[in-house]
């Protein structure tokens, strides 16, 4: 597949276009949305960012549903802003705003992504660019020293 | 206070110079450890990267002591890395690693941060920079369109 290198520059020309509605929390799934959240709360100087865990893989190996861990505590919460890098099969964020809701079920989520991919099932409510590469974020090992 | 702008630059030249001892876990404090722990996560190839709260002000006005909360399950974890962006007066490193030594006493806490001040109670174990200097990183509100 085509690698897309996505760059810190263009990061920050992102974050300063994106609009968020009224929230409560930023919630960044770990570890793709974790630079994303941090920038954003910062932004919007809110201290209230917390992140949830979504594992996809185990030693290399796909698992049937991701497994979603460390719930931050929501209570007195209403709307949150979920934030994950890619919403690639869409399944992490599926399954991340089922378990939210299951615990919260008054949650109000909007999910927020840099990149989304056709192919997916959940496209975010707020959302910045759709490819079909492989994009290699500047905060993967191997972007790490691109730019 | 004299003012020191921390570039996206320097970072990639501190993450790469970063070496950890073994490790079950990098824990992030919230907000600033965020983006060190998601890059370190990266170049380690480790998602086991988790987050905890730190809240030292609370409109405006500091707390007597850092409210600290979301605290990750640990269980079947021996030796966690826990980072911030610095260590100022030490406090939150200090209360953090309390908290999660009472609910896990046998933790090996590593605590890793890029600067430290003078006057701090606690020089972290690892460490790239001592400043007097007032750091403005560039995920801070005012460092994102600096470099």
């Amino acid at each position: 597949m085509n690698k897309y290198y996505y760059t810190y520059q263009e990061f920050i020309k992102d974050i300063n276009s994106i609009s968020l509605p009224p929230f409560d929390a930023l919630i960044a799934i770990a570890r793709g949305g974790m630079t994303i959240a941090h920038f954003l709360a910062e932004k919007f100087e809110t201290r209230e960012v917390y992140v949830i865990n979504a594992i996809s893989y185990e030693n290399e190996k796909k698992l049937g549903k991701p497994k979603i861990f460390n719930i931050p505590n929501l209570e007195n919460k209403k709307r949150v802003v979920l934030i994950d890098d890619i919403s690639d099969s869409g399944e992490t964020f599926v399954e991340v705003k089922k378990t939210l809701l299951e615990k919260y079920p008054n949650l109000e989520v909007t999910t927020l992504a840099l990149f989304y991919k056709e192919k997916t099932t959940l496209i975010p409510d707020i959302v910045l660019h759709k490819s079909d590469k492989w994009i290699v974020f500047f905060w993967d090992k191997e972007g790490q020293n691109v730019n």
